[in-house]
């Protein structure tokens, strides 16, 4: 059996730690920086021929630094004769530009998956996609991995009331759903619609949360416009309490100000993005998947099921 | 026959601008810049469909945004059904990084080939690579222009009496020779050698440049370490005067204070890389290559040989 091997880039160093001390491991020992004009130099400092390789990188912010580290990290690994490539991709960026909505509009979701497969990478194991169907641009093994799981165990040891799963927009409610088994809770959704061209957009409520506390459920939480209005819906339709949670606090531009002024008690959002100083304020409570991550990890090194983790 | 268009991504606005106006034609309209979370967000807008397309882009810093903004415009050229994707790339950025000069290292050089070709390019067309042989990490046709011609039509017209062409490096002497032909003058070679281990290096000179101007010439001037060593070692060794030249001005970290404080009379350069405001010194001459790039786009789209322009 080849020997499993964890390399860390520079989007997540403390998750990446985090998984290595779960499975019972060091990090492997490579340097990440970049010559005097901004070009990325990478040298892997310990032999890594034959080994299975795990790479931690999420492409979150500064996106194209961090997908640049990882292809050409793999480039390395490559012709390092690492026997298996394995991409751990906590927070696949780009996800968003997914079809193309508009004439001559790139498809970057696809050119990444793309990019990644030249560059020489084996499998991906990502979280919560932005869409399920990301995972058919890729002709390699992809594990997905949900965070629902996660979000749910922590809102259910608070033994709220009378609780109802609110999705933010219609792309949402599967998930919603998934998280309203768990806690046992009926459903909502926000129906966002435009009555009139170049009107203001109004915000139904389709299904009942007065006197609940509501708990809204996104994917990715970026600018926080959506869901800071939604929120504003919910206690207007006379909701008790307002939470949110999400897999990916991208959390960009105007988002914490829009969260600390908003009506969310708190927002639950889990580590595939760290929170960073700047970004760590007291509404937001942050759960670590490494635990899911690291699981996942001694699974497929150990061909066993990995859907198992969350079904 | 299927029309030529031009568009410009955001390394080099003037130099597309130039190469278009020489054209005889306008910039393609596209409007490319960032989602709030960094991610580059590209609309080509106006139709392309069946269009021989050059794209203006050099891979110089920020490298890794650069290098993403093109590879996301190739995609979305491609799916617009444009007929040829022309990528005219002044600046070939991860140059230096072209051989496993030790062990695990990746050589990204080769990686941004595979990357290219991946997204949709037909053709690249290059100026001054740092090796030559980058052009056979390509299974595309590439042309290779040289910015040699236009340095030395540079100094022709400065009339010097007694000159001696300079290569900083043992790696430069071929470039050296070829702009010693076109000034009729000798060459020399800075000789580099550390005497023995963690000692300082020591500067030759091969050949006479007593009594003389000397010119250096190099493709990558990035932080001037080397080339301003070398202007004092030429000096000490008699030089009358030292210009350097180079195709592209990198010029990271100390490279103007640096250049600045040496000994070098005029430091002429191209605009592969454009030097904005912070680095365009008294020193510094900047030549532009809109003309050759001009010519070899309209030979192409001709199918017209494109190496009479600098044989
Ligand atoms: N990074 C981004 N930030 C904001 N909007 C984006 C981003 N990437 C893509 N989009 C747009 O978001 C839309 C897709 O979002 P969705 O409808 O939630 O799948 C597309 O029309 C994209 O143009
Ligand atoms: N952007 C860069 N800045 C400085 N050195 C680099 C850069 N990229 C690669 N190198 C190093 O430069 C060496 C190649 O330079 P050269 O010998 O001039 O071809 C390699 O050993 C690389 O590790």
């Amino acid at each position: 059996d080849s020997a499993l091997k964890v390399f860390s880039l520079n989007s997540n160093p403390e998750l990446a730690k985090e998984i290595a001390e779960n499975i019972g491991t060091e990090l492997g020992k490579c340097t990440v920086t970049s010559f005097s004009d901004g070009e990325i130099q990478i040298n892997i400092d310990e032999s890594i021929r034959g080994c299975d390789v795990y790479v931690v990188q999420s492409t979150c912010a500064p996106v194209n630094q961090h997908l640049m580290e990882l292809l050409i990290m793999i480039d390395a690994l490559k012709r390092a004769s690492a026997s298996t490539i394995n991409i751990v991709m906590p927070y696949y960026g780009y996800a968003r530009q997914d079809r193309k909505a508009r004439a001559r509009e790139p498809i970057t979701a696809k050119l990444i998956a793309n990019l990644l497969e030249t560059a020489g990478a084996s499998r991906v194991i990502m979280l919560d996609l932005h869409a399920p169907q990301i995972q058919g641009f890729f002709d390699m093994p992809i594990d997905h991995l949900l965070g629902v799981p996660i979000l749910s165990d922590y809102f259910n040891t608070k033994n709220f009331d009378d609780v109802v799963i609110v999705s933010p927009d219609h792309g949402g409610v599967t998930r919603a759903r998934k998280m309203a088994d768990r806690l046992k809770a009926p459903i909502a959704i926000i129906d966002k619609r435009r009555p009139k061209p170049n009107v203001a957009e109004v915000m139904n409520i389709v299904g009942n949360v007065e006197g609940k506390t509501a708990i809204m459920i996104d994917d990715i939480i970026d600018t926080a416009g959506t869901i800071t209005l939604a929120a504003n819906a919910l206690v207007e339709s006379g909701a008790k309490n307002v939470y949110a949670c999400c897999t990916h606090p991208v959390l960009s531009g105007p988002a914490l100000d829009r969260i600390e002024n908003s009506k969310i008690e708190e927002l639950v959002v889990t580590n595939t993005i760290p929170l960073g100083e700047d970004k760590s304020i007291d509404k937001i409570t942050q759960l670590s998947v490494a635990p899911l991550i690291s699981e996942a990890i001694v699974r497929v090194h150990e061909r066993q099921s990995v859907s198992i983790l969350f079904d």
